[in-house]
């Protein structure tokens, strides 16, 4: 669409490590975004692919050659760039980026944990970049909007804790529930696990199947709820998280216990916290019925649903992780950077 | 296969209600049972199909014509009836059915809920045989099986109470765990919901799909979840139920959150008592690998899993709806009904 | 978006029969057109519901509520109506849309057919509105551009339909295959369907199942494949059409067997013939590799790949049955109708 | 089940290779075998697993340890071995275990083409074992039976030229059907693809896609479904094979095109050409209804339907490439060379 009104410029935007699934999602929505364009497919790999011949739905809407990892010449010719690397490999080339006075928005787990001891314990690995980590912004616009508008660093937040943060935190922040004790029970479609094949993923054994993942309460995810709800809340907060695979390819849903701090609090006093917290936002959408993965497949929204029953608050919160869970809210925090519309290209 | 000894007799079996997914898991099953062969199938439709037309994979299996439902006829034919009717249509039939001096198991919910007002909250509809509702065994092997092997009328159980109630009620018992606040977040295949079309089970609104689907705390299968571990375990226990539809045909696992008596539980105390409580169970794995609903697919077994993390003790169990949650089960509460091995025509 | 510059106006549109898959997407679709909106949407049920208590999915994207079907009301506020209603239905609605002065694009069966005697050996129903049956215009634009810009009611094609004249009727009009013979083995998603719920679609029956699903040849969409290909080659055609039911929800793939009429005819041959039908066509993308419904997943996309073997011209083609297939092509029909770049919205 | 009669031996049987899934399957069917045992899992890996760790579905069913590939501690503990493993590999064991006086079916493609070039032709690979592999039968039971009785080295056909023969080789023995122009339009669950990951067998890329993935005329089995129909009816026979992926675990459904030799040929002529090939075979079925994966979905069954339109014949044949396509037929091979019924164990 070159329908974009003249005097609004067009940003354009590189992506390092573009065969990603996170670096597929980027293209095709920036490919709808009326004012940023991708000029610049960066990749570690020896053999440098046409993005076309790796995604082959790709042909004819973006057939740019992947090139070289060259901080100098991306710069060139971009303004911002996604990071879709793994950990490690993110923080090795992040620095550079930005050096070569290049926005970043990092989707790796690199600079989301604030406290590189942290870090070390669940991603098992040394922290190389302290320095940046601490600059670095939580990009969950929900919360953080001013700091990531004028953020060079942006740390674009996991998929699951996207939904927690954004179903619990308010809820612990006006004191409905107790900080402690939160089980956060989860599902992710299979996409969240990368693109690499391995055994779990491999489809006779991920299809009609359906189980936990990780030893409960050490997924890397589960720091990073307690650091953005504690942050939010302004109490600290633990939360219990176990995370299974299911036999879609997009999708997370959160199946949310809390307990209320007054036994005789309704849902209704929720959807109150709820609607003062999200009211104006753009892509959190405050619902009565049961969620569905399949309600937000494919769209930038998170959607709440609470209820009471058996002494708990019962919290839902679905996402399409590979949208609101990862490229998308990159946009999201692009337009923000940007000075544009948070919704532009994403509604 | 021929094959069974000459003294032990085969026992005939009738299935009123055939053409459910009950009914056909029963005659897959029965067909590979030793000492057991179905002889009668009596459906309460207009049209009496031969079976193999209403499941084509019977073809050259089972090819019996379906006959209406005459309790004279069938204990002309048979000694044992398994009800595969809709809950209501199934107490309407069980009194005839034992009046003509059948064995009776019943794949309803109408004889599992001990307390008539009970029933009629959850199923609304007022219970029409309550004499016959004392005298049924609740028919979960592992914990009644005395009473199942000297009964007339079994209740088999409902899919989800059975799992449950096998990973919940050792620990209550034992008193490892309080008997409130207990979090039952359970996953099910589409096969649960039975065989007759509906939106949501509709394909393309159930494929690429997980959600929950009822409201937390008012599934029929919460109260029977609660007499039976309170029964078992002789204190009277609560639990949160909240089911979730999974886009595959078979299986069930459910993550149960559980509230420690002492802080300091182990996950090796909880394997300790489920060892006792199940070390001679044929069809209880006691696991210390993560559970998946595909380590269960068309098997009898419960696997059961357990960890402590956050405060809580979180037990995973896995069941195959149609086979431990329905048939399987249906086929163990007939054999310790006839005093063969539990395990006949099952491992 | 409210970007769209000033001297382009907006397309105020209508759907009547809003409730169906093909509406769902027309309506997803619509808000992504930068220069049509969506103001009413028309239903023939008893209870008009909100279109997003409908679609779930649609919350805070599209709330509209349905009204009933008033060719007055509708033709007060919009120009264009697609009409998603069932066979017959259609053509029971269409003739008094079109005398309201509204432009109508027709979804169902009913406009496709010319020869009202074949459309009542297909569809066992006796045609009511011949007369607008010749005047409709075969809403295929790669082939009949001209025509469905000046028309007033525009029959969109079939979904199998439309993938296999895209891949026949050049070879045939450029001679290289035998108007005879023509094998076309397909299979489809089960949005191909419809959003009725029956026995064939159920989850547990349509998961892990592939089959045929017409007696070979009897398939509505067979005379109307016929009836293109041999008006676009000028050659009596005929084919053989075998669909096939997949267990996916989108997407359809024809997989075609022709004799070429010169026996060392070569794929390089086919593929010079498709590049001077499509070298200027944005939604025929004529591949090397091979093809998969997943490339072309909510696109507007005709993929088509040519191989030669024993001694056959194999095609695939393949489309996503609810975009290319139907509510895509109706858009692209729209826009052509209006005047628009055929593409708006599309790419 | 330990019910089989005193007077009927039990055959110790080895698996060599059972960390596949036709070792996997070959595991589970064998346990309900009356007169086998498995009793060795040889692997060629370099750390031995218990069977039970690789294959968690395994637990309390079968957990034996792996042990090296030894000819003669095989022989020590077993009468046949099946070898399932990969092509290569297959024909470096499988002359030691012959020598070592072991009967051996094999489940590689190793000893499936009579002619050493053609072989190095699709396998890419010099065939190593040309002595053994004019001595090897072809192990399909419906037409090698008695050579199958006698042998000591089985070849145990591929998935898709098991059901090509058994719908084609009857059709042109009998004249009916043209032995050229057969195409042969086939689709494979994943498990089709064994039980390595790779790209496209990723969860992600194989769920929700559909589509070819050989050059039409270049998978293995198009030389050996042509040897087989060749051998069987007597006339060299042409056949054109295009495989498609399915996102199923198990099932191929082959949809078969001919040329009938009499443009007047009815579908009972062909039927009558069935029954009179099949009519007595128990894993053959000989159908009226349009034929679908799941109808034979975990049994060792191959469904045959057939029609006539637009002047072809039409055949669809559906087996579960597991069983009746490897697994399962290889037991029916066993049950041949030990004088067993050929059912035993797999009805």
């Amino acid at each position: 669409m070159s329908i974009a009104p003249i005097d609004k410029p067009t940003i354009p935007v590189a992506i390092v490590g573009p065969t990603s699934y996170t670096g597929l999602f980027l293209i095709r929505w920036l490919r709808l975004h009326p004012q940023a364009k991708v000029t610049y497919l960066a990749s570690q790999r020896d053999q440098l692919p046409n993005i076309a011949e790796e995604f082959p739905q790709l042909r004819g809407v973006c057939e740019l050659q992947c090139r070289p990892i060259d901080p100098a010449a991306i710069a060139n010719e971009a303004e911002l760039v996604f990071t879709c690397l793994p950990h490690v490999a993110a923080m090795e080339h992040v620095p550079s980026l930005l050096d070569a006075g290049l926005k970043v928005i990092d989707l790796s787990g690199d600079y989301r944990l604030k406290d590189p001891a942290v870090y070390e314990a669940y991603y098992k690995h040394k922290h190389s970049d302290i320095a940046r980590l601490s600059e670095a912004v939580y990009g969950l616009p929900e919360f953080f909007a001013d700091d990531i508008a004028g953020a060079d660093l942006v740390s674009n937040p996991g998929c699951y804790p996207t939904a927690a943060a954004l179903a619990v935190a308010p809820l612990v922040k006006a004191g409905l529930v107790k900080p402690a004790g939160i089980v956060i029970n989860a599902a992710t479609g299979v996409t969240g696990g990368g693109r690499r094949p391995s055994p779990a993923f491999h489809f006779p054994e991920a299809n009609e199947a359906f189980g936990p993942y990780n030893v409960p309460g050490f997924h890397r995810h589960q720091p990073e709820m307690e650091q953005t709800i504690t942050a939010v809340a302004g109490t600290p907060t633990r939360v219990l998280f176990v995370p299974h695979l299911l036999p879609v390819n997009q999708g997370i849903l959160e199946t949310i216990y809390l307990d209320p701090v007054d036994a005789d609090l309704t849902a209704d006093a929720a959807y109150d916290v709820y609607e003062q917290a999200y009211g104006d936002e753009p892509f959190v959408r405050i619902r009565n019925e049961l969620p569905n993965i399949s309600h937000v497949r494919d769209t930038n929204y998170c959607d709440l649903t609470a209820r009471t029953a058996g002494g708990k608050v019962i919290v839902f919160a679905a996402i399409d992780n590979m949208v609101k869970g990862a490229s998308g809210q990159a946009i999201q925090n692009m337009n923000l950077m940007f000075g544009l519309d948070q919704t532009a290209g994403l509604l």
